[in-house]
């Protein structure tokens, strides 16, 4: 008989923000397919025998989607019952929906588990909410590490500082130079406050603090690697002045 | 001794979504501070005794947030661990911030629970993710239902629109024809696919589907009633034409 996959989101890191269904199809699973993103403080709570990595292969390159794809199928068609692992959420830059479609394409039955998505959890591991009714009416997620196969940006920079929202940019260290310059070119205040979170609720957790001007230095100073959440707007400044400041 | 406030994500709605921290913070609290937004099928399981209702009121008014603030703190200053437990995530359009800024100007110890937040898991239990690689370089989410005290929105549609990215909105069963229109208006085109998600995650969920020009028509005919979330992009009609579509 044909097994069922589940698309599982693993949560920013910290092993107790797994969800309560998560924990229990990682136990009932007969497979798990994941890459490094889940955190070593989760894969190391799998047992190894029943462990499947499609993350980077030996020469430094992924393991193509295509690949990751046909395994799920063939795993399923096989008779396992089999969790693909995500960081964060499947669904929010997880490829999770590619995936999807091709499991119901192969006749696959399959169940999207959500998980606690890093773009709201790693900001607010530094206490900063995304939204807050005086600071943002909206907040938008945007990914700084774009498919390498795109000649050019899919991203308005200039239509996201337009929102006037809380700008959350993910797999964005590297090219922070480039998103915080085209904000400012597309007239967002160089004073509006930034915030980097590296490893947020992971241990090792690190915070960077600035402004769209002096964020590249302090990010710098601070030597935050990737990956990391960029917040950028007003929610990143929350702290100035209140007594009590963590 | 002064005890510890922990603002808490409930997720969804589905018990199992939530998180295995949220799980053990509900059982060693000493009262849980909650209105009715996490769901009947998770406050159901929480002991009466330790439950208390900061909802709305018999006049049909919500509790002031100022009184819930204060009720926090008194509560803390009592000795008491108290979870603040809120339907989703406590920071996307939580009033968590709030909260937490109440908390530390007034010098009480807190720590903010991250949780599945319903923009990305009420679309997700219709098997919709909101960002795709070919649809969608970004996801933004925006509350339908702004603070009653404001003069106008201080929502931009038109930026919205012209992200190109997936438009997500909380809380807007009601103003639905409003924003429509907005982003019709904005330039949008009105063939964008549109769905709205009534209790996702929850027993009784219902989806309705249709384009920027006739998704009002069609949450009238399914009878979609408000909480629901309403996601606007390509990735709303990604099983357009998908052999095996669910």
């Amino acid at each position: 008989m044909t097994g069922t996959v589940y698309l599982v989101g693993s949560g920013p890191g910290d092993p107790e923000l797994l969800t309560v269904k998560a924990t229990r199809l990682l136990e009932a699973a007969d497979v798990v397919l994941h890459d490094k993103l889940p955190g070593p403080e989760i894969l190391s709570s799998i047992p190894e025998g029943k462990r499947e990595d499609v993350g980077k292969r030996a020469g430094g390159e992924r393991t193509p989607q295509s690949e990751t794809n046909a395994r799920l199928v063939e795993l399923a068609e096989d008779g396992n019952d089999v969790v693909r692992l995500k960081g964060g959420d499947p669904f929010v830059f997880g490829r999770g929906g590619e995936e999807m479609l091709y499991l119901a394409e192969h006749g696959v039955d399959f169940e999207v588990v959500p998980g606690v998505t890093s773009p709201v959890a790693a900001p607010a591991a530094a206490d900063i909410p995304v939204t807050h009714r005086d600071h943002a009416s909206s907040v938008s997620f945007v990914t700084g590490h774009e498919d390498p196969g795109k000649d050019e940006s899919a991203v308005d920079w200039g239509a996201l500082a337009d929102t006037g929202g809380t700008i959350v940019v993910l797999m964005g260290v590297g090219k922070l130079p480039e998103y915080t310059a085209a904000l400012r070119d597309a007239g967002m205040d160089p004073e509006t406050p930034v915030a980097l979170v590296e490893k947020g609720t992971r241990p090792g957790q690190q915070v960077a603090t600035g402004t769209l001007a002096t964020i590249v230095a302090a990010r710098d100073e601070a030597g935050i690697s990737p990956p990391a959440i960029t917040v950028i707007g007003g929610v990143a400044g929350l702290w100035d002045g209140v007594e009590g400041e963590p």
